[in-house]
């Protein structure tokens, strides 16, 4: 099939390349010109503009949007939508908040324009293992696009099957293939949410156990309660037949071979919004999310020297006790 | 009553005034001299040594200890079932974890020393304010001692009736008084341990809620929903008529009248004991202690600049994603 | 002044009589034919409609909306601008969501009708303690209503004057009649919206403490490390010169002298939506909001027999370790 | 070499299993006979008491004790150190405090026994995956039981090799095959213990995560932002490729695929110490540890119907506001 991409970042690009690899066509923009460059010597056609982007696409298009979430992607699907007629196609491949998408897809199905919102997992080792995808859509829509969308995802590989897998009807043959249609727009990215959200919970889990476990050789722990363990040795271990092996830790591992200091990496930690949009939408439910608000709200803290309240917290402390704070 | 008081920092000093003030003899010893000197000043009776105050009390003979918890507590305590014989009291009014109470009780009982905890909240206000006690030990020492507590303790003062309270057989007039016997040896200070828990989970919902308040005024916010709030009035307006009126928000107004910024404060902020040993206890009982350990927790981060974990979060998402951290 | 108060539930009922009691003129309105009664034989005007309400005050008037948030406010406030004129002033002193306030603020000041937010604290008590109010709006505009506000508010009283606020110009005195003005449209409730998350957090504070101190006589314990406490009388002493010493403490100290068991509540928590938006404000500027999170969490828990995630963790660790479930 | 295997429930059953399966000799004892008999069946040779295994063995003997923690496992110990001369070797192999392993490697080296603790994980899987150990002990000791470490773990198979591992002398190359050496007695089951409190962490961030999943159908949400979502096909979709994907998410996969509403599940999950004991470690370390309390929690939680906390703030919420509790 033949498919325009725009945004060629480090999704962008990887996505248009499996996708060539696997025998589409991709026409490609970027406002950097060097990174549409790149594509087209690996055999992309490239776009100098929507407009052209649209005019080398066949009728109806399809776009595929990968751009960061917000106003980039919201101006870009207005104007793709300013160019597009009935049966165009738009997915927005991005982080994409679900109910932008909702949004979205109510006022392009006025004109009869599709819009598909994709939640992608993978990072940047999707080129290779393919990539995780959570779709939401028109169900024909979603079905029309199978092949881009087995393309991209990982397949079946060397992956054992799930017992209790059995192809009953409750069973879309898809999710074994690596993507899954999830529901109508947004759908989605809302299951991808809920994905990184728990990302930032399992992560945080992890952080914690490492940090109870390079704390134990304090010197404020009693001599024979004192243990100085080797992370990187114990990380390795884990992969191996562990309850708690997962790719996060096989990153870990890798990490800690490196440098068992991560001296590198200074502990200011970003969050990118799925982890905020997951506890609002648990508050929504009215689902407790202790672990996964935690696990966003030690983001936060790791930005921050010292908060307000924890100076608040001294002040009180010297009010009622006296106290005087710890040295700086 | 005579009372050999011993550790004459700010709370046992306090409390040999406050005796004094109401016509009880004070027995007093402390390491620095000059705290003896100071207290013998105003009326009471000093002591050069344990021995010295064992030979100048009355038979049997009453202690109060006021040293910090753990070992300057337990070895004087040592040292006084050493000196003392059948129906002497050591009173251990410190922050001890109440199983050490326990223990002691036990090992004392088998001479016929009687061992009464207290545990003391009040801070540096009881001179003036008294002390709330809860205490600990067998029915007729406590009994014994109610003169000493009923001086130390605030009495029936301002404070209005509680509504519902009407002198049933389950009520104990003391409480009013401003003192309880909680129960055996030990439950004293386990109810001012979860006294302290509390303390920091409350301490904590403050340190937050103004943390949101000061950060309102973000330039990183949508301009027209930035306020720019005064947080000196709102913690004075919060004392007057609102549900979450209290002392520690008295404490807070204060803090924040004589400087807004709290700019005195490092925001490194320290924890006794208690919070920790509330936490362990609700473990034991499998009670969920969300808010209490969190508050705690609190504590602890804000010592620490960048834990360990947060750089393995960095790393993770290095990893995985390709993410640079965010810049120092 | 003459006000016109919509709304006359437990709330609005009450500030119609503490404004009458001053000597200003209430018109009141409800759905409720019988509530309007109520107030008339009190005193107050009866309006039989908006529009009659309309007619009834001076020009330019002044309306107290005192609904339910959501629809019935929203809804009201419509009805009102279409009547209403340049320099009328519309109130709402319900739990509004402070962004809908600075909406509508934009919308009404197109006529020149001015919009003013009031959070109210204070409860069923307020009649008689006054409501403690934290007001957003334009500054004339709420200069033009000290007259009201001052009626409502407790006034200075006998709560002590905070050490350190000295008249300097930094401090309104109206914080220490107790109602502020808090900043521009959406202020009053922003700062009424985290006084209850701080409230949601302070009630879970004493609920895991009194938790803690009710599992403590758990036959699961060691039968030495038990301790039946009552919590009836430590409730009251820490009324009593303790640091925990609170009006929501003095509530539960009257609640557990009514019954220790508290047997007439079933343990179902719900929540008003102050504490959802706190959390979500929290994460719109990035402050951990560890404690006031898991305060909001609590109440969502507490409505749920067994959360899909608890059965999860089931499926799991029997997965992995066959483990059977505890008995139901 | 020559092993007595004490305990042979699921685990200690399978471990002689996978020990003879890899040429061992495995002298067997368990107090119920038909636990004997079938691994007597198997190879191995039945022992009818701990004297009888002690004749049985070489000398020095090497037993495994694979009871439950507590009473049980510390009784066998003493009872095998009454029988053990110098040199001797007595494994825990279970689920051990590590602090009850730093005092009986203590004990026992005075009479020159050999102590190591080796925390297992794998589970009901291990017999076929081989399991991951971390062994606490003497170096020379822990050295001696390479070969049956070695035939208990997985060994290389077919995981891929962590990048950045390098053979640097930093590095064990036991890592690899599946069990390390962590250090002294107790640092094997400190480990373990931490990587099960990870393992709290890791379910729970799944939990929450499937809970607002489920929680997204909910008729309570406008109706154009609910989704009635596949939780099967979610779980299958996120093993293939995503950044999520785990052994626990396989388990919970294979769950869904069997019954999508968890049926058979009550949702009261039991806890077995580690996770309780990795919180008090942070607290002993003063590591925050947000998410493994907050996920241990959830299990206390989920065993309690209604807490007297929840109690305790409905009638606070009655107290201040008059509220009525939502129906039961």
């Amino acid at each position: 099939m033949k498919i325009g991409i725009i945004g060629l970042g480090r999704m962008g690009g990887n996505i248009a390349k499996r996708l060539m690899r696997a025998g589409h066509e991709a026409v490609v923009y970027d406002r950097n010109q060097s990174a549409i460059d790149e594509l087209v010597s690996g055999g992309a056609v490239g776009a100098s503009s929507l407009e052209d982007m649209h005019a080398k696409l066949a009728d109806p298009p399809i776009y595929w949007v990968m751009l960061p979430a917000g106003d980039p992607t919201e101006q870009t699907i207005e104007a793709l939508a300013g160019l597009c007629k009935s049966e165009a196609i738009i997915i927005d491949g991005g982080n994409t908040f679900y109910k932008d998408d909702i949004r979205r897809a109510k006022a392009l199905a006025e004109k009869n324009v599709k819009y598909v919102d994709v939640g992608t997992s993978g990072g940047v080792w999707g080129l290779e293992r393919g990539y995780c995808m959570m779709v939401g859509g028109p169900k024909e829509t979603v079905d029309l696009l199978d092949p881009i969308l087995e393309a991209l995802a990982p397949g079946l590989g060397t992956i054992p099957r799930t017992p209790g897998r059995d192809g009953t009807p409750n069973e879309d043959p898809r999710a074994e293939k690596g993507y899954i249609h999830a529901g109508p727009a947004g759908a989605g990215h809302f299951v991808k949410m809920v994905h990184n959200g728990i990302e930032y919970g399992l992560m945080a889990a992890y952080a914690e156990g490492f940090d109870i476990l390079a704390g134990k050789g304090s010197e404020k722990l009693p001599e024979d309660e004192r243990f100085d363990l080797n992370l990187t040795d114990i990380a390795e271990v884990w992969r191996r037949g562990s309850v708690i092996s997962s790719w996060l830790l096989d990153l870990s591992a890798s990490a800690l071979a490196s440098d068992q200091e991560l001296a590198k990496f200074s502990g200011k930690v970003a969050d990118s919004g799925e982890g905020h949009w997951t506890v609002e939408a648990a508050m929504e439910e009215a689902v407790p999310a202790y672990v996964l608000s935690a696990a966003l709200f030690a983001r936060y803290r790791s930005r921050v020297d010292h908060t307000f309240g924890d100076k608040l917290l001294s002040a009180m402390r010297f009010g009622f006790g006296g106290h005087v704070e710890m040295p700086q």
